[in-house]
């Protein structure tokens, strides 16, 4: 019987490799253990995979603008798909080995799924660990309905999109949310044959209906969305037969983008001892992700709140500390999470940050507007399309959240990350100099008209003086 | 004898028209004079014509990443020149006639050049105007040597460049300040075959020489920069010989980017009393704008200090307040100016932000730089190319000063921008958001590294900690 461990991490994708590196530094009784391939769901599948063939189908797409810009040629522009997915799959391979490394835990690191035995022991591959402390980062999978798998590889999900050797000519895309739209967006981009099936008009994860409708105009112009019942599919001679009870498409292949499913059911969270909600999930203290009062932590997309990389990294951070003080009987630190940020990466750039728009919908707030299609270096720049909104307390005009799709929509959305964080003022922020002619101008019509709202009565004086940025020293 | 003027405004370009909208609010005794075309620089000549070419010049140029991103086609890609011009000529006089609008003051409106007889008397065309306050806002005018005025047409300004019928093919760029990194850039990527003439190898306003060198490293695969002595120009029959004493080139044009001079020596400064400096400027109160103890005031180029849009606007809107509060002899206010912001639209972007690098370099500061080659979201884009340097106070953190040439460089700037203007420490924007995979991750690691010089003995930890955002509420 050996000694137990300090600290067993179930995982090691982005949320399993940020313990490790907090957990390595305060202990070396530890144990990594991965199921399926190491390398991170970012790295392999995600993140960097997607914003790749964004980036190409990009690059394709501004062919689009030269006859408008006084460009002429490239009427033979096309991708070539096989070398696009093969750059993408080179270019993967360098970020996975990144993360490989990351994870090189010699002979602490073990393959293997891990099942848990009770809150303290851990079945590895008929070998049992016991630990002191446990941190859950088993992450997520796609999620593709049972009756499509018998589809093989003509039902693609992340997981097999980009290993491909070519893609379409005929896809449909079953959901638009931030991957869906992306991938919808680049694929067509990319020549594809794109039809989109949704069952509610709301993309890209865009609760504003203003900031969504805007969006909707912009795809709908790229490829084909159709509003109905859940897609059924069908093998037929040709091809695969998709249908929604709106509209009938047979394809060559389907992406389902339909979200995704923590890989929690093999884990034996059961054991625990806490009572499991309706998704199968204990539960965890969000500050110091500790479940119930165990020595268990749970990290990353397992635990569906914010599965996006910064929080899965930040929980992984959160857990790694929080597992070894749990180990030495210390008492766990309790930490603040950031404030929201969520980003598509279509174009136009779609983002969320702040306060839900379900929270704001439901408190008094001001709404500030901008639309993009009048925007002076959006029109320059052939841009010229989306709506940012800004909402604001009507009490001190403090900035409350943002919802947008807008050009350079990433960086605005970064700008405004900060501005909520530092939970300034409307005013506040129209201090800072805004340079000509910029994006940023646009963000700035959206502010003043918040700032108008809140002093209507020096209504033009106040805009000016905000114009100025300027306050009196005396 | 008419009872005098409140305010008379010299000048109808930014800082003229801001100035105009404070005035009006507060009196209808004003007059606003301009002499030669209405419009402003920005949107005739400047900041919104050189944008279109920029942005026309980048279209085009994105068609050198389709190899690597596994598109094909586009061989035959080129700018029509005629038809670029012209395009930019169609949307710069819609910009136009915006500013024309905000100028129309009907009868209180004369074209015409004025002259100040003292403080308080104004002779336009013969007339002369007794005013209570004026404000002088007559801007400024490109640099050309006397000596190359002979050359007619062939040698260009941004006051020409925009209105002919074509370029090149061989064009001649003189300095490689902010518009000359521009324009040179842009007309080579558009085909122009170009030859860059400077005195230093200092480019795009930067003063950091890291930086400096890591945009020139760029710009040279470009075009030719060639340092020397002054450029001297020949007409040959062939062309015009441009030679610096290192290099001699024979072009069909040259572009004079030599910076831009006041206009100033006409308006008759001399007499409001106030000893003139050598570059015949009155002294001027930079929070008020006032002259020595005089009611005129100065805005915009014409003064020199930063001659930049926002800022002429700011220094209009100032003007405009104090001019009517002279006039009705009321005590001036006094108005905090903004964090300087400078920003080059060349790619990579250049900009400056905060305290200058003479003053950063005068004083103890820590610096975290990011080399954008090895940066994931720009390798992803094939934008990976530029430097980001951060100056931090080494006493509490403090963010000093950022210059930067960088993908997205533009908003990393404003993202700066707000930082420095809020007066964070590198520790507090480190608790923002920041997505993956974005280019601000970036900017993040050299955050980061000045964070781990602040706090050497728990170094990694430190860093950690950040990477969190994450402070224990308990």
């Amino acid at each position: 019987m050996t000694s137990p461990l300090d600290t067993l991490i179930i995982g090691a994708g982005t949320a399993g490799l940020a313990a490790l590196r907090e957990v390595r530094k305060r202990t070396d009784r530890f144990l990594i253990v991965n199921d399926g391939p190491w390398g991170t769901t970012c790295a392999r599948v995600g993140c960097m995979p997607s914003k790749m063939l964004i980036e190409a189908a990009n690059a394709l797409h501004a062919r689009r603008r030269w006859e408008n810009f006084g460009l002429c040629g490239g009427q033979d522009a096309r991708a070539d798909l096989p070398a696009v997915l093969e750059r993408v799959r080179a270019l993967r391979d360098e970020f996975v080995a990144g993360t490989l490394r990351a994870s090189d835990a010699g002979d602490r690191a073990v393959s293997g799924r891990a099942r848990l035995l009770d809150a303290r022991h851990v079945e590895v591959g008929g070998r049992t660990w016991e630990a002191r402390s446990i941190i859950v980062a088993s992450g997520s999978r796609p999620v593709v309905p049972d009756e499509w798998l018998a589809f093989g590889d003509r039902v693609l999900t992340t997981d097999t999109l980009f290993e491909q050797p070519t893609l379409g000519p005929r896809m449909a895309v079953i959901g638009l949310g931030p991957l869906g739209a992306e991938l919808a967006q680049a694929l067509a981009r990319l020549g594809v044959e794109v039809v989109a099936f949704v069952t509610s008009d709301q993309v890209a994860g865009l609760q504003d209906a203003q900031v969504n409708a805007a969006l909707l105009e912009q795809l709908k112009r790229e490829f084909a969305i159709s509003v109905g019942q859940h897609a059924q599919l069908r093998e037929l001679a040709g091809g695969i037969e998709v249908s929604n009870g709106q509209t009938t498409v047979v394809v060559d292949q389907v992406l389902a983008a339909m979200g995704r499913t923590p890989n929690i059911e093999f884990l034996g969270v059961d054991t625990l001892g806490p009572v499991l909600d309706a998704r199968g999930l204990p539960p965890i203290e969000p500050c110091t992700l500790q479940v119930g009062d165990t020595s268990v932590f749970m990290a990353g997309d397992v635990d569906r709140d914010r599965p996006l990389l910064h929080e899965g990294a930040d929980e992984g951070h959160i857990a790694g500390i929080n597992a070894v003080l749990a180990a030495q009987g210390q008492p766990l630190r309790r930490f603040r999470r950031r404030v929201p940020l969520a980003i598509t990466f279509c174009e136009p750039n779609a983002a969320s940050v702040g306060l839900p728009w379900k929270e704001i919908e439901s408190r008094p707030h001001l709404v500030g507007e901008v639309n993009y299609a009048r925007q002076g270096r959006a029109r320059v720049a052939q841009r010229n399309a989306g709506l940012l909104r800004v909402y604001a307390s009507p009490d001190d005009g403090r900035l409350l959240g943002a919802q947008l799709c807008a050009p350079a929509g990433e960086h605005l959305a970064q700008l405004l990350a900060l501005a909520i964080d530092r939970e300034l003022t409307v005013q506040q922020l129209l201090r800072m100099p805004i340079y000509h002619p910029t994006l940023e101008e646009g963000l700035r019509s959206a502010l003043r008209q918040v700032a108008r709202q809140l002093e209507p009565a020096s209504d033009s004086d106040l805009s000016d003086c905000e114009n100025l940025g300027a306050a009196a020293l005396d």
